[in-house]
Parts: structure tokens; sequence; C-alpha cells
């Protein structure tokens, strides 16, 4: 078994790191554990979880999952929308740094939709590549959305295993402008959403969580078995909208269909958790629970979460956009029933999983991560900044107890007379703007423990504000000073690129014929 | 030692029920325990509590109670503000029946101010008057809040010891257009605050959340020796504005002066469990936890709390101003670590608070309070709807998961534009209404399941709504045919019967000469 001198870094490329278990949810939840990592990463708000106050408490694994480790008030992920989220949590950088944004237009979101022509970089590097070098094997189940054409394929970028799919659930599709999106085994296809693998849209039945579960479940007992250390990224894509559960579940929640999922995914954390126990290598895996982005306000109520007290949602750059649930477990090596004050960002876990499995982080590169070993391991607080982006705009940093706004935006007014909001019910007058209002000259600034809601604007004819405004002015100039922004990948579309026939369609008969290459610049309207 | 079944309410008048403790929260918590009973009843809200998802989890000893036993996730209070709560509490009675509210306007709260000429009436009878009979020896500590004219006095309506003020720690009073609050201890005033009690209102320095501990565990521990059952209301006025703490809590929170404020609250919680258990008479003791109302946003950031994710604050008839902190703590009787969803109200408490002791309840007077002894003790849930008043009108209704607005109103549009604003930063069309608007013919119908937030109305058109406003319908008229208002208290005051010279103000040369009775209609304007 391995000694905490070794997992704290000091040994080399040995494979005596922990397993490494992140679970990250969509649209807001990652675990990252074990002698192994997992990782959790999923979709919910940080407002989802009983143990951060939602009313119905139907979370009580996860609630548990925090009880036995820590519980971080203020973890952050790195962008208000899944795809740059996910790439700067497999490469320990801003999405801004590895490509996944865009500059077609000022400060806008965008993602892996299935007619983009961008991807991940074989430039960057992901944190299975790395642990692979500490003879660690990798899997990612669920969703990858860093880029579904070949030469974006996880098993071409450190994984060694993969069942899910590239790209987020929606449909279903005609199969005619539009493919369905495909489910892969490793290299191949083995079938498409909303055809072998059903989504019930009106009852909202799909029994996907339960395989994506038993996928988990099957990988941990075949790793235990052959003590090779692993990285399982569990990165499901429910509470993604279309919204789902399997029928056990159907009905059972308090909070309706939304419930129905997040209390199978909370069941299903459970069942992972305790087969680690079961397999005696709870002690050995170090476990994350995080998510992708904030919950999406606007699929609310039925199809969306809850980001508790802070303002807006997904797509913004407020509270409820870019702070999620934090949980790190690893019995025997996190002391149990701790609250972290720690900013956390995704980032950190690429480092922290590095410094865990006695690596050193890339030297060639910025990496945005930081080592989190010491805040889990010894209790200690590291001041560091938070950088919110959305799109190719900083549009605000946190530094201790505050936050500055630079520019501030939840989306058009047009969207808005849409029907779109991102902030439904809310409404901060200056601060929840219809128009991209820059602030650079006196940014908009607060303090997130008085007002975790971003209600109060702080004075600018105060000292506090005055004080702080240069300390943060400091660093934001020393972030923009030294920020060489890579090439971004999420500018060009074309629907012949989309899922028409991945590999092994042949083999199930399902190639579908792409249309002419037709590049246009996406547009990208928040 | 008691025996269960004494403590559910077989035995007559022995004195053999569990002590009580209430425990209420000023602008939100309150507390009922023992072979005595405690009641913690102070001013938080709901987002307050670290248990509650409060992001910087600085109630560490509240939230260690409700680990000990039961968390409520589902608490009213019975009005949304102070003084009507508080009568309703201890009569177990709405506040309509009861007399604390006003018909000099429609639907509006009123309080007891100094220039209050009502108060709780003689033919109202209190818990502390009933427990009498089963040997409860009674004290309240903090404010009292049910009128402050002689008649009024605590000791006249069943407590046995006072220490504390008569109404809300307002000022500093200069003494001529009104005198300062006075603090009394039993029949006498020895003091006043912002003169004797101390009250910085540059620093928000006072000790008087420690002098009301200090009190607490001085009669803790006199009853604890004399084995005389008791019934404590420890209901301090911190954190209600104006906000304070004392020096070793000032400075101390993330959260500012009123985290202060709450740190120091839930210190002294701690202290006054952990006697109860250094004693040995924590299994003898009914605490429970509880808050007069919402938080009042209107005061925030710096004198203000957080009502969570729910909308609006104090003053109104959202579940931000009514929902509350419910916790109950009975080592030994209580098993740790539940979670209720049972829909309480505080009037509860004086239900509970009588089978407790063994006692009926009054025959002769409809008692709104329900008796949670089986959902506390067998965790049962039993269905009951939740009425919320604004004054003299009905404004909603609460059954199972479904709220039902018959009438909407945050405050006026003048208020508002005085920058008083009860919703800050929500903005709800047709909810958050800025003037009185009825929904009788069609109410606005909220699942608090889907949307604790009050955001989404159900569809007039759905079958759902047909249903549930069936049920509600009837609910609403057996009520409204069976209410018997009481003599309204609150509608007229007189400068003439200010606190200026309260029992005891010879002794210490503190009498003022009062001005000329000169009754009006008192104005309320939300």
């Amino acid at each position: 078994m391995c000694l905490l001198s070794s997992v704290l870094g000091s040994g080399g490329s040995n494979g005596t790191g922990p397993n490494i278990l992140l679970l990250l949810m969509d649209d807001s939840i990652t675990c990252l554990t074990y002698f192994y990592f997992l990782l959790f990463s999923l979709q919910m708000g940080w407002g989802d979880l009983g143990i951060f106050g939602e009313p119905s408490r139907e979370t009580p694994n996860i609630d548990k999952m925090a009880s036995e480790g820590i519980l971080f008030t203020d973890f952050y992920t790195a962008n208000p929308l899944c795809s740059p989220s996910r790439a700067a949590l497999l490469t320990g950088r801003l999405p801004i740094r590895n490509g996944f944004y865009t500059t077609n237009s000022h400060a806008r979101n965008a993602y892996t939709p299935q007619e983009i022509m961008g991807g991940i970089p074989d430039s960057e590097i992901l944190l299975p590549e790395l642990l692979k070098k500490s003879g660690y094997f990798s899997k990612i189940i669920g969703k990858w959305h860093l880029g579904h054409r070949p030469q974006y394929h996880p098993l071409r970028h450190g994984f060694d295993e993969w069942f899910g799919s590239p790209n987020c659930h929606f449909g279903p599709y005609d199969n005619k402008d539009r493919p369905n999106i495909p489910v892969y085994r490793d290299w191949d296809m083995i079938g498409r959403y909303f055809e072998e693998f059903t989504i019930d849209h009106k009852t909202g039945e799909a029994n996907l969580t339960q395989i994506y579960l038993q996928e988990a479940l099957n990988f941990i007992n075949k790793q235990a078995d052959s003590h090779q250390p692993f990285f399982l990224y569990w990165s499901i894509d429910a509470t993604h909208a279309p919204v789902y559960a399997s029928h056990p579940f159907l009905g059972t929640s308090r909070r309706g269909l939304y419930g129905d999922a997040v209390r199978e995914i909370d069941f299903s954390i459970g069942q992972i958790l305790e087969l680690l126990k079961q397999k005696g290598i709870a002690k050995d895996t170090f476990v994350f629970f995080t998510s992708d982005n904030g919950a999406a306000l606007i699929s609310a109520p039925r199809q969306g979460g809850s980001n508790g007290p802070f303002l807006c949602g997904k797509q913004t750059t407020f509270e409820g956009g870019i702070r999620v649930p934090g949980i790190a477990w690893w019995p025997g090596h996190i002391a149990a029933g701790q609250v972290s004050y720690q900013l956390g960002n995704i980032m950190d876990l690429f480092t922290t999983s590095l410094s865990l499995a006695g690596q050193d982080i890339p030297r060639d590169r910025t990496i945005d991560g930081i080592d989190l070993t010491s805040v889990i391991i010894q209790g200690k607080e590291i001041e560091r900044p938070i950088f919110y982006y959305r799109g190719n705009e900083l549009m605000a940093v946190r530094l201790g107890p505050h936050k500055a706004h630079y520019w501030t935006w939840s989306n058009s007014w047009e969207e808005l007379s849409q029907g779109i909001n991102f902030c439904p019910g809310q409404n901060i007058t200056g601060v929840t703007t219809h128009t991209q209002v820059e602030h650079s000259f006196n940014p908009l600034l607060f303090h997130l423990g008085r007002d975790p809601g971003e209600k109060y604007p702080i004075s600018v004819l105060s000292t506090e504000y005055e004080d702080v405004i240069t300390r943060i002015s400091y660093v934001v100039q020393q972030h923009k000073n030294s920020m060489v922004p890579g090439e971004p990948q999420l500018n060009v579309c074309d629907l012949a690129v989309m899922n028409w026939s991945p590999n092994g369609c042949e083999k199930l008969g399902k190639c579908l014929n792409p249309p002419q290459s037709a590049p246009w610049k996406c547009i990208w309207p928040h």
C-alpha cells in the first residue's frame, strides 16, 4: 500500500499514487479519488445538494460523501459553459489558453455542438496522458465534449477506455439535417441516442444513468482486482436537458423530473463509493465531485436546478454560473467533516491529480490549476485569484472575499424578448445587464461574504473599494500581460463534420451520408 | 427520571414532562427542549444556517444541534413580522384570533412599537400559564413584544421570571420625543438600551448577547439543581437591526457585522446545549430552535441575513418572509440526524409543549398549532395547511407541496421609490407586486418542491392546477367559515403610553414625564 509521503508527490512515476476518481456533474457536479482517482463531474447547481441547502434534501449519498471528506464552499469551474470547462479540467488551463473559446463575437460562450469543426488541439497535454506515465489506466464514462471529429477522440488524448457520447444528448433529430448523437464504446460507436439508447421525451424515462453506473462499477471491479492504479472520469450527462431518469426513480422526487434525475445520480454515487469500500480500495482512491457549470436556470423548473443563494446561472459569470459544488473524499487521508474556504477551481484537479500521482506539472506552458494537496491533507489555505471568462473576455476576477466585474452581461435584450432568461426572477440594476457593459474604469465590486448574491456593489468612494481595487487591478494586469491566447477552436462550423458516419457505423449499418462541406463562422448568441 | 410514556402525554400535571427550551431567533431562529423545555426563538433567515447552505458555514453549534436531532425543512412562522409571530407562538393561535393584527388598513403588518396601546389580551391563555399547572417554572430571556403597558407584563401572563426588554432595541432616542427602551429584571426596569445597556451604533459593539447567555446559563444551573421542570424561552433580539455583537466576536465573521452576531448566537447556543449535557439533563430537556420571521432583506447586506433560495423576506408572505429554520433536539428521545418534511408552524410549539407536559390543549377556543410529538418521536407526517396572513388578510395557503396566493404584495410603489424593498434583486412579474393584487378567482399556484423560489406559476389550464385548487379552495372555505377574528390590538397608538416611567424607574431615578394622551389610528405602511 502507499505511504502518504509518496502520495504527497515525493515519489516518481512508479504507480504508487492513489486511484483518481473524478465525478463531474453536467450543469453542475466532479469527483477525484483513490489510490486511484475518481472524478465525478456532473451537471448540477451549487444549490442542488442537500448539504448546500436544497430544501428537499434528496442527496443523502453526496451529503454523506461531504461529511466523510472536505466540502469546498468556494469551488469554481473555469467557464460558465460545458465544453470549455471540461477542456480546462483535463488540461489544467483556462479555455482562453487551450483554445476552447471563440473570437467570432465579443465575450460569447461557445461549445462543441455537432457542427463544430474544432476540438482539443494535439498540442494540449491532457491529464490521462500524463497519468499514463505513472502507470495509470484511464477511463472516461459519459460525455467527452472536447470535439467529435476523429482527431479529437478521447482515446487519442490519453484515455484507455471510453463509454459514452462525444456531444450533449440533444435530439431526437431526423438524421437528415442532423444525425443523432452516437454512443461509443472505445473506438467505435455502438448506437445512437434516441435510437438504440432511448430517451422518452414525453415521460423523461431513460436508463442511461444506470448504464453509466454499471460501466463504473464494472471498471472499478476490474481495476481493483488487477491492482493497477486508475483514473476514472465519470462524466455522465444527466442532469443536462433534456432531463431523464430511469423508471425506478421517475416520480420519486419532491422536485419533479429534475429531482428524479438528481436522486438517481445521488444513488449511483452512493453505489460507487460503497463498491470502493467493499473492494477495500477506498483508502487508495482519491474521489472528487464537482460540476462543469452552474445550474441552467433557463430550463427551470422542470429541467433546471438550483444555484442556492447565488445570482443567475449557467452562461453567466455571476456566481450562479461559475460557483459549483466541490467535495474531496479519501478515507484515511482526508479527515472527515471538514469545510474548506479555499478558492478552488476545476483546473486544480489537473494539478492536484498529478501531485498525488507523484508527477510534476508540465513546465513548457502555463498551468492555471494549483496543487490543492496541502489544502486537502493539511487544511492549508492558498491565496489565489479566480478568473471569470466569457469567451475571449475576462469578465470578472475574485480575490479573497471580493469580486470585481470588469464586464457585466446576462444576455441580450433580443434573447430576453424571446423568453431566454439566464437570471429568472432576478434583476439587479446595473449588474444583470442586457447589454455588454464595460466597467474597466470603475469595476463593480462585491464582497461575497457579506453579499453572496452580488446585489450590493461597494461604493467607489469607500476606502474598502480603493484598497481592494488596487490589489485586484495589479493581479489583472499581471494576468493580462502574460496571457498568450491559444488558437480559438470554436469559430468554424460545418454541417459536413457532424456525427454522420462515426467509426464503427459500418458494422451497425448506421452510416449516414454527410452533406457537402460548407463551413461558416459559428454564431454564438450569448 | 421520566418514562417515554409519560412524556408522550398520558400523564397528568405531575411535573414529569421534559424541560422545554425554546430558542427563538429574531428575524429568523426558536428552540424547545428538555425534561425541561428550551425554546430558542431568534431572528435569522432560513438561509443563515450552515446546515441550510449559508456559504460561510459559520453556525457549527446549531448545525451540530440539527445533526443530533431533527431538521425541519418546511417550518413556518405564523406571520412575517415579530410581535404577531411571538403572540402566536405563546398562544398556539393565529394572530387574527389572538388580536395581534390591525384593521386600520387592508393586509398591513403591525407590531408593538412603544406607542402602541394594545397587547396580549387577558382572555388569551399563554403557554407558561398552562405549564405552571404541570409544575413548570418559566422564564423569558430577551424580547417580549406582546405589549409593554403594565397589564401586558409577561409576569402577569404566566412567566415566573423575565430578563429583557418589552420592545425592539431601536434607538437611541432622545428621551424627549421617545424614551429609550427599558430592560427589565422581573417586575422592574433595571436600565435602558443605549444608556445602561450600551450599543455602539458606529462599531456595532454590545455585550447584550453575552448578558442574555449568562442569564440562560444561570437559570439552567439553578433549575437543574432544584429538579423543578422549566420552560425557558430564550428570545434574544440579536440579529434584529441595529445589529450588534460583543467585542470578541466583532470582525470575526466572513459575513461582516451580521455574521459576527450570528456567530455569537451560535456560540451561545453551543454553550447552552453543552451546559445541559454537563448538568446531566440533556435527556430531560426538549429544545427547539426557530425564528420569528424571515430575514430582513431590507437591512442587507450589513444588517440583514439570508433566506437562501426563497423569495423576498420579512414583511412578505412569500417563502422568504415566513419559512424559518426549525430544529428539534432531545437526546435519547429524538433520533439523531433526521430530516422532517412535516409542514410545521411556530404555533405547534404551544401544542407540542403541552403534549410533552402531559396536558390537553384548551377546549374553549380554536388552537391552530398541532401536536408534533408523533412527528418528532415516531417520524410521522401529518397533513395540514399553512395559512399565510398579512394583517387581517389571508394572503396565501400551503397544502402539501403546493402554495396558492390569494393576494400578492411586496410593498407599495411609494415605499419602493423611497428605497424600501422587501425583495432586493428579485422581481417576478405578477408575483412580487407593488400594488395589492387579488387573485381569489384564479389563485397563483406554485409547487414548492419543483419551484421553491415561487418563480413559475402553474398554468391555470393544467389538470394539476384544477385538482390542487379544488382541494385548497375547500380548505380555505372551511377556514374562513369558522374564523372568528379576535379584537384587533394593534390599531391605536398614543405617545403617552410609551416607556416613560416603567415600573422600578423611581429607584433608578429614571422616570420620565409622559405627554398628554392623544391617541391616533396607527399608520401601518406595509
